[in-house]
């Protein structure tokens, strides 16, 4: 059945049950044009439920693509972390518009939450919470979660005092157990895992995971509870940075969808990273060419180019993926140990290949230029290896940057030049 | 503070509260045998929180450094799911004692769910849950709750029918709201989202992350409940499925952690991909040797290797990441539909980058040689863009395999190849 048909019957027949999130797979597969059509078509109850499943690309569309008081009515009804992302997606003209269309209880509570940075525990966390005060009796906190009309978003129970501090917790389970007259302050468990509003995304999710956590209090530096961060929102949080760094090591932009994309927005996301690396490359044109005398003197050093290249960039790709992940487990990574492991292994395995390609060519064209080989390629891997073992800290730790789409690019790059650098510079010497 | 200072400090006050996962980060960074040491002089209450947390590597190491009776003694009072994980680390006659060690009733358990392969939902899921027959009243069912002594494990009680199939489910909330002479049956949500055992990890993940669950039931083919797999283990899984493809893209073997592993194990990891690289490489040397005429006809050739070399390599990376994402993000993806973008937009920014490259080597070395370099840089940076677009999907859905550590390095020396074939084939023919 095609992508059209199904959503067709989904529209007629609303007995076939489609998930939000499955409906919006499927949407994500049309054209940006039909995606707005079928948005638009779909019952606002359905609605309401699909967006948040969607792509910031395709909200960003969809609510450019109607009135600012259509999108105050729709986002009015969606969760406040919701709210507060499309709202961030928006042009700033268009986003005010919108909020100035909410409600007055809305439109406090969205502009409240529009102040933390996207990334960090504010960003992240939504104000629909249970907050209850100490001295209220289980049997009244029952009661009021009763008449709650939404329920699902009930994890946990928040106990605060006076000054609105996040003193302790109650799980539900807690509460059915308690006898009814019993204070909460007598029942709830004192030791409450929480994180400051301007918390990294990344140690919200390290945290949630560790502590096998449904739901994260986010406080501000007066101890009073904020907001909480789910579970699945701190899980897709977690997703985007996983693509995202996949997408840095192959230099491709932030892109969200393939199949449902313009061709043209697929070329862009690729393009800057290739522009920047056919810069790199004419550098590499003159820097080969610089050495034209030696390679006339000795044509065979032109046929082992591709193998230094290739063996220096691989080894640097390994060590920047195994950066990467080591900084992502470890929040607290000894960085002098890490560097000098790294530098030992490296010295290991290029032993290994250099010897290897030493005998090669040494057998093949003579000792001398299997010298030349093995010791600019023992040289230019250890380089290699070195720089890219120290980039992604360099980025993180002391620039704070996520270059996207460059960084991966970049230390390919510094190996090749390098390496070629190396490799004429050694074998000018020695043959 | 040194590490072996923090660990002593936490063994001598236990006032201090470092969390398990915090405490299993550092002993990750002591060497292997310091770490068996620092594991063996935990008191059990502890060590059992410890041992969830620590990797693969150090559970292994630890549990061939005790007895088979002790450790069925701290197996059998880890979570089930947390129990065969270890046992499938260790060499099957240490399994089987420990297994043998075992009384009687975990013994049953453990053994059937060593059945289960391990990236299945029944390789994941855990027998830690709470299921009533349908007829059980709500006071009796919160009775028995209350009688539990580990409580943290209860998000949902699953509701089951005379044949123990799972007919519906009961949240903590919906107990605590109904009235306590209801039968189970009355209460329950029937539209239960559930697995069948079989069912890969990544649609665990997926159905979790989708409908917001804390944790999703797994049943066999009769529908009968098995166990339940918990949105923190499904997090896990998903966290290491996402390290192994850059790892894969890298060509690293999976590896666990860095700063504590031994530095030959580092090396083992990324030798194997280097040295399949060097033997692709080493044809390399031989393509390019065997246009040594061309190459002694026109220097300049020599020049542009690594230009055409890195472009074409990079462009099939960037495919390749967005293909592996792709995949992930949808389980239907519509495979022609995705080719054609990738290679429509393919076509695009190699017109761009090989027109820039076409017009800067007419400049310098005259049209023809302009021509050579445009045009094979077309034709090898689309045939890269093909390949990688393809691959990662050849492995996955024809060949069903994930070759850790060497399908992204085989995927450059393709690319490399193709690129040099066709860069001298063009080259010999237009000058």
């Amino acid at each position: 059945m095609k992508v059209h048909e199904y959503l067709r019957v989904f529209r007629e027949r609303r007995k076939i049950m489609l998930r939000p999130a499955e409906f919006a797979r499927i949407v994500e597969r049309l054209d940006a044009e039909e995606r707005v059509r079928v948005l638009r078509s779909i019952p606002l109850e359905n609605l309401i439920e699909i967006i948040p499943e969607l792509s910031d690309r395709t909200k960003h569309f969809f609510f450019l693509s109607i009135s600012s008081k259509q999108s105050a009515k729709i986002i009015s009804l969606l969760p406040p972390d919701e709210r507060v992302d499309i709202l961030q997606l928006l042009p700033s003209n268009t986003r005010l518009r919108i909020i100035d269309n909410l409600d007055e209880k809305i439109r406090k509570e969205t502009l409240s939450l529009l102040k933390y940075e996207p990334f960090t525990a504010g960003g992240l966390m939504t104000t629909q919470f249970v907050a209850f005060h100490k001295s209220m009796k289980v049997k009244d906190a029952i009661k009021i979660i009763r008449k709650r009309k939404k329920k699902h978003y009930i994890y946990y129970i928040y106990v605060i005092d006076d000054e609105g501090k996040l003193i302790g917790i109650v799980s539900m389970r807690d509460l059915l157990l308690a006898k009814s007259n019993e204070k909460l302050e007598s029942i709830m468990e004192k030791n409450v895992i929480k994180v400051l509003y301007s918390s990294p995304a990344r140690e919200v999710v390290r945290i949630i995971k560790d502590n096998n956590l449904l739901a994260l209090p986010v406080v501000d530096g007066d101890g009073r509870l904020l907001g909480i961060v789910t579970a699945d929102d701190a899980m897709e949080a977690m997703e985007s940075e996983a693509a995202r760094e996949m997408d840095v090591m192959a230099g491709v932009s932030p892109l969200e969808n393939v199949v449902g994309a313009k061709v043209i927005s697929l070329a862009k996301a690729r393009l800057p990273a290739l522009l920047f690396g056919l810069m790199g490359t004419i550098l590499m044109v003159y820097i080969v060419g610089s050495f034209e005398t030696t390679l006339q003197k000795y044509l065979p050093l032109a046929f082992f180019m591709p193998l230094l290249v290739y063996l220096s960039d691989a080894t640097g790709t390994q060590s920047e993926s195994m950066t990467i992940r080591a900084l992502a487990l470890d929040p607290h990574l000894p960085l002098l140990k890490y560097i000098l492991k790294q530098l030992k292994s490296g010295l290991m395995i290029s032993s290994v290949v250099a010897l290897f390609c030493f005998i090669f060519a040494s057998v093949v064209w003579g000792i001398k230029f299997g010298m030349a080989i093995g010791l600019s390629l023992f040289l230019s891997m250890n380089f290699s290896n070195l720089i890219a073992s120290l980039l992604p800290i360099v980025y993180k730790r002391l620039l704070k940057i996520d270059p996207a789409g460059i960084s991966g690019p970049l230390d390919t790059i510094l190996s090749d030049i390098s390496t070629l650098v190396i490799y004429f510079l050694v074998a000018s010497l020695l043959i």
